[in-house]
């Protein structure tokens, strides 16, 4: 009994510290995809929002999240400011998989992940100050409001077909795509990336980082999904490391596939975004899904985001690192493969699935608006011309990420 | 009983993603030792690699590698296409260390080493699809009826002193190294590296990178070896940690040793090598050595791949990361190790060590040869003179690996 | 009592690893917080330092630090050279969290921390060789002898009201930061750091590196703090996690706050350098402290180091990264936070934490100062006036970190 509470809670532990590597994922592919004149900005942000993210989630979050019965309704519960531990409680009986300071800290590491994608759709234009005052309220109310309606046992839990969402395609991933497509949406496009003659690609300026970012968030995935399975159990966690691998295997050749066929080269940054909307799709039903099941969600999330990209292009809706594509498409894309694959597939699940997407997201587009509104329409959001053109390290930051180097214009 | 099961799983799993990270370890180090203008092509190679070895792995090389006793021979055994669970198979009753998926997963991170290996060899001046057709043939079918011959119970495992290979020095590393040699060969060196002046260094382009590749590669060898030993046992896998982190330091000394008396310069690259060399070359005995018996081998391997890089570019086998002069030289030394240090050592034992490398010697090369050489004799399987000096980033990429930045020539 | 046993020891392996990954965090700290030009010598220090680790610990450091009941005073002890294994060990009689190895090797991964400190503080002037004679004294001698007066039953440990330190804010860090400020200080300013103009910012090359560093210690910090639980413990390891997370957290917030009070820009090495500090500041009662409180000393220990760093400046100490504020200034103040917040706080245990405090410090200065001054008296510890300003890596390396570039002056 000791021993497997032990055994489970350290699963739980070492997929904490999976996750909160995702964040230097984070901050190494935005940083990668954006141009040098920015990269200490974009560092800037990713360093200081899992910050955020664990003091605000210690303080409100995770008691607005985890309500607990007493205080929770079907759309918002909350037990009050800080981290009082449970009466009571000692290491063995706050439940069977893992102790209350477990339970806080693996779920503090996928709060910042909301910002975290945000940060990516804004970047190269947004003021750092009003940022990070988005940040702190999505993080702090809007990520654990939506994360209490299926994980805290609000109303998408009590469905007549619960709405399903394992690790959090809807409640994790959209939930920062949503805030990422308002935001990008209301700074408007980069200077120069829509033009009359059409569209001009603004390359990123480091694909080695890029890169390495991409595999430590396939990394931190294995505890993002595999931690996702509340234990240690051997036969369901190794089954979702197959299952998010494969996926995340199948997204990099979907995308391969597809933005050959489109573009006639082979694009790294599609392959790696591949490889992202791969995992993103097989989290909510990282459990439930076959080998060929998994295969066949990534692949399709693969191929997806390519068109995706071209899309919000099309729209002029200008994501630097494709963070909505990846995030925002792929999480809804995976939250209905839960209902047209795997075990729980079936017409019921299906609309579930709907509802959580539909609902989460309408909430979670008020609640972007309303900040970044208000933001835009008072202090600001975005940089002014000229600091937008020489770039936002020398002027928020007053110094260079590569002061031995010349950066190009 | 079912907590035993739970921790050994755990491990292993654990494991798993210590050994994904070896991808991203390879990648470093291919990319930081080559030149900037091919960068994105390294990249893009070692990205994709591991998504094949999944697929390839789940389709075909696990049944190939470990076709259960119904339908193994000696030399080659399949049990099917795909991954059909064992009948009657749950988290259990698999074996005593792990589940039926945690095997799979584990088994198929190293299944991409193989491929990942020649990619360092090869650069700079392969075809990219060619190069994708290789690394499928050889990863799904040449690494897993090699490994099939000793770990799913083939003629090696059945010497009467059987072929001993902890976690393959020789059933990974020199199946890579030889394939390395073949595809280098075959090639030819880069232009420029050999003149009538004699050899020009090549120096690779970010250092930086590099290094974090070997340190990453250091990290998953705790997996690579570690996990290798099939269950958490605390005993043997406390061992391996403490023989694997002294080969590897010890492995740093004898490179830098014998490079500073060799160059008379303190050559990082070489202790990079060098702590490579002593990993590989503790690999098929980890468990077998005592601590100073994995600083002997340690410190040989490293002193030994200084002369192995001077030796293959004295035969103008231009490799531009050493990764014939790690893993196959390296792989070798530590097969033969096992024979002469540690609790096998003997003259029987060495001279299945000897059956041992040259069996797979042999067919790796004719498995190489095959497909380069048809390659090379059809598509061709070397980029043209131009595409070559421009760079491969831009010709087959259409893109920078650096934008921002000046790349000199 | 075998299951938990291995589980305890199988939460001490992994731990072990992520201490080892520090060493890849404090190479690409260091290096991304200097110049372009010595980066390579920077990364062949912190590539080097762990070999040294790991070779003079199992020769003679683990048995200086447990020497054991038989062999050990108040202030010192050795148990001989090598690691013989206890009479009688096997995997399950060493203790109840770990075998023999484990301890070994978990250890050993901490004594190479302290030299790596003192690698940043040296750094752009320090010549290669005498550093490493200093750091193999070091690692060997000092840092072994100063655990062992705490953590091997010495006479810290037995003070009426013994001095705590959890897992070396003093012990660990305050020892390197003692060398760094011993080293900085004997060696002098790089040139044109201080003139009469005042004090000149020279800028770190590689801002990237530098945050990934930081990411990676906070990772390993997950293991040097929740491995020196000593057993996987469910309630004590999660507490640990926890304290330590909110410890850096803050920290980055207190060093944001304080910095741009007093330079009114958004410093990102400032943040980098406020996480490390909450870090080492939470280190020495990261078992001791409530939420609250590691909240608290992270935030003074991020806005610490904002005046050491500005203090340093002052008495012209140059420490290229920051190493004396965030190791040794952050270290002495989590060390006497113990006495001050906590379970353990008093007076009594304040005048004990400060004894620790003075007594590690008075050794670590006169050990340092000794072997820093014989060799700068000897054969000299600073590089030639055209070495420095030409860079090191051309000098004592003949390459350079990014062949493929230009790099400035």
């Amino acid at each position: 009994m000791q021993e497997l509470f032990t055994v489970n809670n350290l699963w739980m532990m070492v997929a904490t510290t999976m996750v909160f590597i995702m964040h230097l994922g984070f901050a190494s592919l935005e940083a990668g995809l954006t141009r040098a004149k920015n990269t200490v900005n974009i560092l800037f942000k990713n360093t200081i929002i899992p910050a955020i993210g664990l003091l605000t989630y210690a303080f409100v979050g995770f008691n607005l999240m985890y309500p607990g019965a007493d205080f929770a309704g079907s759309f918002f519960g909350f037990a009050g400011f800080g981290l009082p531990l449970p009466e009571g409680w000692d290491s063995s009986n706050y439940n069977e998989g893992y102790t209350f300071f477990t339970d806080f800290i693996f779920q503090a590491m996928f709060a910042a992940t909301a910002a975290t994608i945000v940060s990516g759709a804004v970047a190269e234009r947004v003021k750092l100050g009003p940022f990070i005052f988005f940040s702190i309220l999505y993080v702090a109310i809007c990520y654990p409001i939506v994360g209490m309606w299926k994980w805290g046992g609000g109303f998408l839990n009590t469905l007549e077909t619960p709405f399903y969402d394992f690790a959090g395609s809807t409640i994790v991933h959209s939930v920062g795509g949503w805030g990422a497509l308002i935001g990008a949406y209301l700074l408007g496009p980069r200077i120069g990336k829509y033009t009359e003659r059409g569209m001009t690609a603004i390359p990123g300026h480091n694909i080695p980082m890029a890169t390495a970012g991409v595999f430590l968030l396939w990394f931190g995935w294995f505890g993002f999904n595999g931690g996702s399975v509340l234990s240690a159990d051997p036969g369901l966690v190794s089954k979702v490391f197959v299952t998010t691998c494969i996926a995340a295997a199948a997204g990099a050749f979907g995308a391969l596939i597809v933005s050959y066929l489109k573009f006639k080269t082979y694009d790294i940054t599609m392959v790696l975004n591949g490889i992202l909307a791969g995992l993103v799709g097989i989290t909510a039903g990282a459990d439930q899904m076959g080998v060929g099941e998994s295969a066949i969600i990534g692949f399709i999330g693969g191929g997806l985001i390519v068109f995706a990209v071209v899309f919000f292009d099309k729209i002029k809706v200008d994501d630097p690192v494709g963070a909505i594509s990846v995030h925002l498409v792929g999480g809804i894309w995976g939250t209905l493969a839960v209902g047209i694959f795997g075990d729980l597939a079936g017409m019921g699940q299906f609309i579930s699935q709907l509802i959580g997407v539909v609902s989460v997201g309408a909430f979670c587009v008020a609640f972007s608006w309303v900040i970044f509104f208000t933001l835009k329409k008072t202090i600001g959001i975005r940089v002014d011309e000229k600091e937008e053109t020489e770039g936002l390290d020398i002027n928020e930051h007053s110094m260079s990420a590569y002061p031995d180097f010349n950066i190009k214009d």
